[in-house]
């Protein structure tokens, strides 16, 4: 049995499930993606844990506690991948939380509550329209009748695309109806600069961040670059770049808030023509609401002026208006002694990216470890973590999750 | 025979050739554009005037003079279309040039140069590579042999589809070889709104402006939307609005200047990712270069400031720079006395739009008069100009063709 501390070897392996030249593509319900469940399932049952799965696919390897009247405690993250995606994002966390089981089991450490590590399907939503798609449903966010009904980009419903592999959606493990928890752990690879900046390897998350989607679109009135005289333009790109810069200074003075433009149409487009609609989106996050609040307020002020003086009509639609995820103080603290324990330092990060702890945040106490992600990269074939920091993650996740039980205890 | 006054029933007439759904398609050398050359040249035949085309299929439609060593004056512009195009972008210079001529004959006026009505090839550059084509041939500007030899988007030449219909460019009209003339007069819709904004029917141009074109490329780092902090971010669209708005600023302090962005690309331009690259389009347009030259040098000055503040890399690319072509003072006083004749306000405007008159105006004396173009609409099928404005352009070009030749006489 595994000693819990291949945590490399084991992403190397997983990885051949779903690797291409343009990084690792692992749908929820794919071939790739039922075969990285398996795995997981074969790791728990070669280390003698118990293993069971729920009607979406959820994936969960129990290590037994000392007391059985306590519910257990989870820590997982998930397998699917982005299209583009990279061998650490998610997989760090499913794997690194069968690697601590295992660590407690191979150093004979003893938790009160029963640790199960989990691996939810389908958090990046990009096969089926659902991110978080297995924690929602465990969680009671979605049911898992209107899950499995779900259609794909592809065709197929979810159920139709689980069943279309070996009986039963991962073979020969029992399915679980218990859904009670008593905490959630999630181990993750940072996406972000802000680890590597500062040259710290654990990140003790503080929340993950509210997000506004909204899309703005900029109705002016196109005509000819050379005839029409400046004073008597209603020109829409001008007028979405001023928003656009409204926006940029806006999030710049709240404390961690990101905003971003990234898509942008403009018609029509053409070197010689005034343009006369220009469709933007905008992305706000942020650790708390009052802080979107007051980013949105002064895009929607900007909007008034500009409409004006430019003499163009702007409407804003929002797509996705999500709270803010805190991470419970109590959990945050056990990480941090886990930490301290080490002998590593520790830094508080925000998470701008969702994970699957949020909908996990909207039941029990939950809180997250970050690793550092080399450059920042994210969502790309070039997502990287050292050895060392993948190692140091989950060392740290197996002795935070011995803080978090007798902190649960206690409570 | 006509007596010149049928300008709009000709119009009408012309519009046939290549009218669908979207407005008029009558690029160069086309079936359509074929038919529209015979036809003017049809109108010359029964005026009894003489008919030539040159090696590029430019048509010329002599009335005679009375004094023989004079060189003839022209008038004219171009048949051919955008692939939106209107009814009147062109087509109204050179109907109005045949309509002149014929008023002349009806009236009994007689001018010292011969006076010409000419339908140039190929002014807007939509099937062939080239703009103001059959002008430069004309001119010397470009070789009859580099025209003829230039793909068109469709793929034939221009040789072997200006051949390829029945025998000759135009049927029955004999080669021209003299190029010499003593000035140029152009009638053309304003394509813009000054002239229906002032409530003038009349316009005396004052120059077409310079022109230049350029491609700016922002080069930032892409990144995730979420997990990227502001402070961190290289954001190529944030910096592109920047640059957008010092080029539309720089512009509004310039007299008559006008500066488009009309045309960008943003890349990966996801909604979730920070842009990493921007490309877009540059159009400048003023009167005299001096203008020219202070708006390129603000944006410039402001991309080194952009640079690195942003931390972008921005590079500038120039594809055309063109100079302004001022109408001669001694033309537009014979435009300006016609309008004062016909007992009708004109005011002076520039011409933000090319036109052949860039081609004859470094070879000859050149002004052109402007009628209104109603909501300012151009290259659309929406294109119009009221029936009374078209009929007082010709009587407006008519008489200005009489004080033209006793100015040029007289110099």
């Amino acid at each position: 049995m595994s000693d819990g501390t291949n945590v490399v070897a084991r992403l190397d392996e997983l990885k051949q499930h779903g690797a291409y030249e343009g990084g690792i593509d692992r749908p929820l319900a794919s071939p790739q993606e039922r075969a990285a469940r398996e795995l997981f399932a074969g790791w728990g049952k070669a280390a003698g844990f118990a293993v069971t799965q729920d009607a979406v696919g959820n994936v969960f390897i129990r290590r037994a506690g000392t007391n059985p009247a306590l519910k257990p405690i989870l820590t997982g993250s998930h397998l699917d991948t982005v299209k583009t995606g990279g061998a650490y994002d998610g997989a760090y966390g499913v794997v690194g939380a069968i690697c601590a089981l295992e660590m407690l089991e191979a150093r004979g450490i003893a938790t009160a509550h029963p640790i199960e590590a989990v691996a939810w399907v389908g958090e990046e939503g990009s096969r089926f329209p659902l991110g978080c798609l297995g924690s929602s449903v465990f969680c009671g966010i979605k049911s898992a009748e209107e899950a499995l009904a779900l259609e794909g980009d592809d065709g197929p419903t979810l159920r139709e695309a689980l069943e279309s592999g070996p009986g039963g959606y991962v073979t020969g493990v029992p399915m679980r109806s218990e859904r009670d928890v008593a905490g959630y752990i999630e181990l993750h690879v940072e996406q972000g600069p802000i680890l590597e900046e500062a040259g710290i390897s654990l990140g003790a998350v503080t929340a993950i961040f509210g997000q506004r989607r909204l899309r703005a679109t900029v109705q002016g009135v196109s005509g000819h670059a050379g005839t029409l005289p400046m004073r008597l333009r209603a020109d829409a790109l001008c007028a979405a770049s001023e928003l656009i810069l409204v926006l940029d200074r806006a999030a710049r003075v709240e404390p961690d808030a990101v905003a971003t433009v990234g898509r942008i149409v403009v018609e029509p487009n053409g070197t010689n023509v005034v343009p006369g609609l220009v469709v933007f989106s905008l992305d706000l996050r942020a650790p708390d609401v009052a802080s979107l609040d007051r980013i949105e307020a002064a895009f929607n002020a900007a909007i008034a002026e500009v409409q004006t003086r430019r003499n163009v009509r702007v409407e804003v639609e929002a797509f996705e208006r999500r709270g803010a995820t805190p991470m419970v103080p109590a959990l945050r603290d056990g990480i941090k002694r886990a930490a301290a324990a080490l002998g590593k330092p520790i830094m508080d990060v925000p998470s701008g990216a969702g994970h699957d702890a949020m909908s996990l945040g909207t039941i029990v106490p939950t809180a997250m470890i970050f690793v550092p992600s080399i450059g920042g990269c994210s969502h790309v074939a070039e997502e990287r973590t050292s050895s060392a920091d993948l190692e140091l993650g989950v060392e740290a996740l197996a002795k935070a999750l011995v803080e978090v039980d007798r902190t649960l205890v206690e409570k």
